[in-house]
């Protein structure tokens, strides 16, 4: 079992600026998440947040990363536009991305969906419940017919995204919404997962399916192949004939 | 039957520069394509090229514009940006774009796609043959199992695209290569069709075959439905619940 | 616009056997689809019964049908296996399907899918939302966001289906559970539609929206290409060279 | 690392008939795939024929298989029907399934795709090179850009399939014919992996990239989830309200 080196990108605003978020997560949501990670005995975390230089991720964060995970809201266009690129090379490369909850109007998101990835939203801290669509999915595993979170922000249909290559939760909320709450997609060589659930004002990092969850996908998005294959960087490619052409 | 107002945008300059091209496509390869899609009693076309002002792609234009052909190939990179993001935005709400050969690397395709799109390619003439592998497409309609092209550019995998919604036509190469030559995607409201023959040297545009795909593909990249769905634009949307939320 | 051939199977047993299903539809439920079909210009209608000869589905019967409407529920296990076996091959070669509510569980069904399209269930007459998850496909042309079924038996994921090729609606349930309720799939040239709503004790064929989304997916499916392709059906299909083979 | 338990189906006709098959594998196809997936040591493997009771797939037998790998050409039709019924409710159930070359007209093939899976073929000794379409997937592990066999059978587009959930191979032949040559689904919980190449006649299972490709189809289709989702079998499934219905 090789190790997976994980990076967990925070944007780490709103922790700073609100109460009520830091009584949650007071060491920042990344924290939360980078300690039930550790626990595992498979996966390396380090953290990145938005004020550091470059963002925490230098071409030598990226460069030792398998799993990039990404946290933010508030801040979405303050995230450089050079560092996204270089985030989105590698996910083309190979390296995993999972994208959570308010990550859904990252610019790195956006970026590899080519769509706005709109939906439609309520804070009303009401009940949701995760059903499972894909029974069979690694990400899915450990986790029976459904889980539900007591208390969510809602994310509702329609949700402005490619049909995803895999389908594995689809939430319902007390509302009346429904929602496309576990998706994954292929780009390039890499994989990436969106997860719905978190929101900075309730515990949901803390609960164990939440976290059982997060931590299959980064096993999941991590699995890389050995394949040599080129063409998936801007150069283009001449190859000679392989076949005699006879004209 | 509504009359389908088709653009077609090419960047004009290999006809300009080169006389090879020329000797093909005397008025330009849009005005080649033009020609085929007039003929058609429900198809309107309009024509744009690079150096006309913003393209030739003005709001006003594209707001009249129910499927965008794009032909491109040493100019990408001259398309500003501002215009790419408006057609991207007009794709989202719906409108069809139809990519043709080289447009595979324009700015454009891959901002929808979200990868890079590369491919390996090679120059030789050589002889390619369309085979039909989704024979009920409404795009592969009056194409028998197969048609060929006797003498083309190769394109061959591996080509650096999301999974397609519909794979329509796989290529084989004389030289020895296969590709994915017909695809489709869906992105927020509007349909892209990515048709691979076409080359600038070759008088490609002018085979029966080729010309039935394309036609058949305006016609279904323009089928529009009614719905009036919000969501796909950047504002985020609040709604109201819709049962009552008890906690 | 040329007119679409629909057939409209029902097993029309609960109809005669209770009259809590006579209130409702009093004529049959084929009867009430067939009725709003019927309104439609471009669509005419036949119906079939499970008692009749061959259940009314002869080799006469299916070759001037486009689209087989299937209703059934309690009887599924009565319908012959030749039949079904002739429905199958019909829709290979390009009738379209169309199967509603409780025919998930018909043998034409789940002979198309290779699953048993197993899903939980519950009749609470209880409010089912339907929301929008494709807003630019032609089955959801009139619908809005979504819309609601006052009444309703309740169908909940897991639902042992193939990923689909489009999933149109993703349905709310007051109980707690969300059902993917409109999804598309191809099987050989046929396109098949699975829609949910519709039970024998409720008035749910006689909702606007309903009938709406029925009346699109006719439309949708019905939609033929003229492609001449062979190997379809259970004869090998042995191809000559196209290219010298040189050892 | 857990053991896979493989078991290998070969229907074990033609080696005992023509001297030709015999000279090529002299102890059946099934002792040649077995040979290479023995060496491995996660894989354990045992093999079943046409002409043992129950064609060696016992109710004990599937229920101790982690990976059914199936070979069959002249002799589907002399697979019992029970027993192929036994096998697709053991795949729904989890079990993987690869389908080797003429297994593709196989009972089990053919009940899991809904299709007939017909497709175009030519026995000319020409050369095929299988082009990587998905070089991430980990069924490509190992292999580059492409590989080749020098001398195989054709099989050609169009392959009467579902659209798979992922498609890894694409072959180019000799003749002038592409192909769909390594294809994923899945259904129920089970994962299922076409893989064309293979030929009574000629030595290609001895070849190490298709062997390699094998061994990780077999790993790949072992991936299992520990979920527990009831409703994959025939048994309707009642649930009871996990809200409160109001009317």
């Amino acid at each position: 079992m090789s190790t997976i080196r994980a990076t967990l990108y925070n944007e780490f605003v709103h922790e700073r600026k609100h109460e009520s978020v830091r009584n949650v997560y007071p060491d920042g949501i990344h924290q939360a998440i980078a300690a039930f990670l550790r626990q595992q005995p498979d996966i390396e975390v380090q953290t990145a947040t938005l004020d550091q230089p470059e963002h925490g991720l230098t071409d030598e964060v990226l460069a030792k990363t398998d799993v990039l995970l990404w946290w933010g809201h508030m801040a979405h266009d303050d995230v450089q536009d050079a560092i996204v690129e270089r985030v989105h090379l590698r996910v083309l490369e190979g390296m995993g991305l999972i994208v959570l909850h308010s990550g859904h109007y990252s610019k790195i998101f956006k970026r590899l969906m080519g769509t706005n990835c709109g939906l439609v939203w309520r804070e009303a801290n009401e009940k949701e419940r995760l059903w499972v669509a894909n029974p069979n999915h690694p990400i899915a595993d450990g986790i029976d017919r459904f889980f539900e979170i007591p208390q969510t922000e809602m994310y509702g249909e329609y949700f402005d995204i490619p049909t995803p290559d895999e389908l594995i939760f689809i939430s319902w909320f007390e509302g009346g919404n429904v929602f496309r709450s576990g998706c994954t997609w292929r780009r390039g060589r890499g994989r990436i997962f969106y997860f719905r659930p978190g929101h900075e004002t309730l515990p949901i990092y803390y609960q164990p399916e939440v976290q059982r969850v997060i931590i299959n996908g980064v096993r999941w998005a991590a699995q890389l192949s050995n394949t040599t294959v080129t063409g998936i960087t801007n150069t283009p490619n001449v190859i000679e004939p392989l076949e005699p052409i006879t004209r």
